[in-house]
């Protein structure tokens, strides 16, 4: 089995933290102000986040240790995740490429995104915080968070967006099981979301308006602090545990990849899967290519301007230097729920700026079709998120059968799709 | 943490089946014909099983070796499995208890059931079936067939009791997705489908009925057999990987199990998980308590009869001697559609006659407290199911507590739910 499932030992867990700012081929451009358009300070920031997530948010540090309740509860949770090889996969595709994937699914949560609300939950229970606040899309973010703040002993508050509050209803009672209070966004709990309402009763909501909501009351609440679960810098750092558990798992099967693929909404779990790899790259000891796919619908990184925006509807996040459709941009109503966010991480957006990375959209019709053959060869049904890297895996994987190329590819699969069936 | 999550490694998978049949404190009384009243041939049961399983459902053997074919799939599928120790429950229940559980829900399909499918579906497939039929009642033993059937190219067709087709279509998208054709039952495609409907055409059906439709068209189909899910001697000795597992975990962390705990329906899980520990317990090397957990509304060991019955409705199956219900019990639409079974895997039945297993039985509202409980401490949502070996969990950590001991307790969490959370 060594090569179609390589699994690492629990000790081998990484034990820092991957930070790409210091490896950027040029610095980050500063969050800014929105109320003086000038760089943001720390000290700025303290009202909604504990000090060591912004300490870590403008590190330039390489590494930053993980402590060891937040490697314990990792594991527990489920680390390290297997790669497989989708052996069954390549076979029908008839292709001399390889073809890898992470699996990032096998978890309560059943995606990436704990890796970081562990991570988050533990910082603002060292430091005090008793309660909580954030935004969820699908859901998937809002339950690993409830999930986290479980072990930290922390309340959780979640504004979810109001169609996905009432599309996908189950991932809502994941949230209420883990003792979350879950709003439908916008709601009638913050003066921005009263304010919203006002103006369109019948808004179906988005990211933007429910992060302005989870910030306002963190703002308002000295008990209550705010969680993110993308898009900033020291959220990548914590997901890139995944990238560095995949670059053992390749050593051991003696694998270099050719193609880096994962999907992007905000970005952490491209970031987490490729950064780093893309450190190889920029110091010169790869060559792969990094692919970013995303919803053509939400086309951010193939359509967006690269430019200072707010990460919130409100405006009352800092300006982010990242592509961007537009603070306002309402998504249409896809499956893919944690892929509609009118932003993209700073880190990517430089990265893809400087074509380190290739960003490709694919339709909604599209991915699903991709899903249902990686179901029907690899027997794991895919979220629709995920279905993105597939997608595009298998693009390359048909390009390496004309081309006669047996290149290596992998993908992060980033969970799993058995909270999504409805979409199938 | 090696206290806290015990891990095998790959190559610690157990390599046999362990067989209870020659460690049975009597003899296990033979299956009947239901025609004749006479014991059966293996040659009587060639039309719906493969000839290898049906020497495993009668060998003496004690153990039966896993083709690697089998040990393959089931290492990509997901085991070995996690034993994990519940430890903020046991803070939660103030017990002096350890408790610890196995977790079979790590797995594309969420529960145990693939343990046995993949190997039913691998000695099919060598022998030259083309079609495999079973029924499902809550879709759990279904989307685990289906699943197999894919790996070993077979054709799946898989008969739904209707009250679940109706009220878990998510189950069913899953069937459909790994591409079985997937069917309400009672249905139009068997005659006894088409009778049952014409007496009640309102009935929820039962997985009585359900076996009847699927063994019917095995028979009737030249290229097609039968799988079940239960009760079958050689789906328990298949299940016993878990139990295998669970003693070198046990073994690895120097703990002895004082109470082991599974939730039944048709009987595999609990005896996949205590049989290995069962005949330690008959050959005088462990003492232990075994129970088994079942829910109020069907309670086939706490008040069924030790009877020669049919295995399903229509009394096309052979007649094995169990604790049952009666072939025409329907039971009441609970949640935990897995134990809605009016009969008991005859090992078990003859386990529990001699008082070597106590049987338990819960309600509904009783179960989903536990469940909820053990969402909050552990994160992890269980199956109805499973939560059924929580509750008696918390009952004995609760009595420990009462008693001042320290006992061991162990239970089977057979499957998530995930896919269940509309009854949370």
């Amino acid at each position: 089995m060594k090569d179609t499932k390589v699994i690492l030992d629990e000790n081998e867990i990484p034990k820092y933290f991957y930070n790409i700012l210091p490896d950027l081929p040029e610095p980050l451009a500063p969050p800014l102000n929105p109320l003086t358009q000038e760089p943001i300070s720390p000290k700025d920031l303290e009202v909604i986040f504990p000090k060591e997530l912004i300490r870590q948010e403008m590190s330039e540090e390489h590494k930053i240790k993980i402590p060891d309740e937040v490697l314990d509860a990792l594991i527990r949770m489920g680390r390290p995740s297997p790669l497989f090889r989708a052996t069954n996969l390549e076979k029908f595709l008839k292709t001399p490429a390889k073809i890898y994937f992470k699996h990032e699914g096998l978890n309560p949560c059943g995606s990436h995104k704990p890796n970081t609300a562990i991570a988050q939950a533990y910082y603002n229970a060292k430091e005090g915080t008793e309660v909580l606040s954030t935004e969820t899309g699908a859901g998937q973010w809002g339950s690993a968070l409830s999930y986290s703040c479980l072990f930290f002993g922390l309340k959780c508050k979640v504004f979810m967006v109001r169609i996905s509050f009432d599309q996908k209803p189950y991932r809502k009672v994941i949230m209420n099981t883990y003792g979350a209070e879950v709003y439908a966004s916008p709601s009638t709990e913050t003066d921005y979301g009263r304010t919203v309402l006002k103006r369109s009763p019948e808004t179906p909501g988005s990211l933007g308006i429910a992060i302005s909501e989870a910030i306002e009351i963190a703002a308002k609440n000295e008990n209550t602090k705010y969680a993110l679960g993308s898009v900033l810098n020291h959220v990548m750092l914590h997901q890139t545990i995944i990238g560095q558990e995949v670059q053992k798992q390749l050593n051991m099967i003696e694998e270099t990849p050719d193609i880096l693929i994962g999907c992007v909404g905000g970005g952490s779990n491209f970031a987490g899967f490729s950064f780093p790899f893309i450190k190889d790259k920029i110091q010169g000891n790869l060559n792969a290519e990094f692919i970013a796919v995303e919803p053509t619908s939400c086309p951010t990184l193939t359509e967006g301007k690269y430019i200072y925006d707010h990460g919130d509807s409100a405006g009352m996040t800092p300006l982010l230097k990242m592509y961007s459709l537009g603070k306002d941009f309402i998504p249409p109503s896809i499956h893919a729920g944690g892929l509609r966010y009118h932003g993209m991480a700073p880190t990517i957006s430089l990265l893809a700026k400087h074509k380190l990375i290739t960003p490709e959209a694919y339709t909604q019709e599209e991915i699903f079709d991709a899903a249902k053959v990686f179901a029907k060869t690899e027997g794991i049904i895919p979220a629709p998120e995920s279905a993105h890297a597939i997608k595009s895996a298998i693009v390359h994987a048909l390009k390496c059968r004309k081309n006669n190329e047996s290149k290596t590819i992998v993908f992060n699969l980033s969970g799993h799709g058995l909270l999504d069936l409805g979409a199938y």
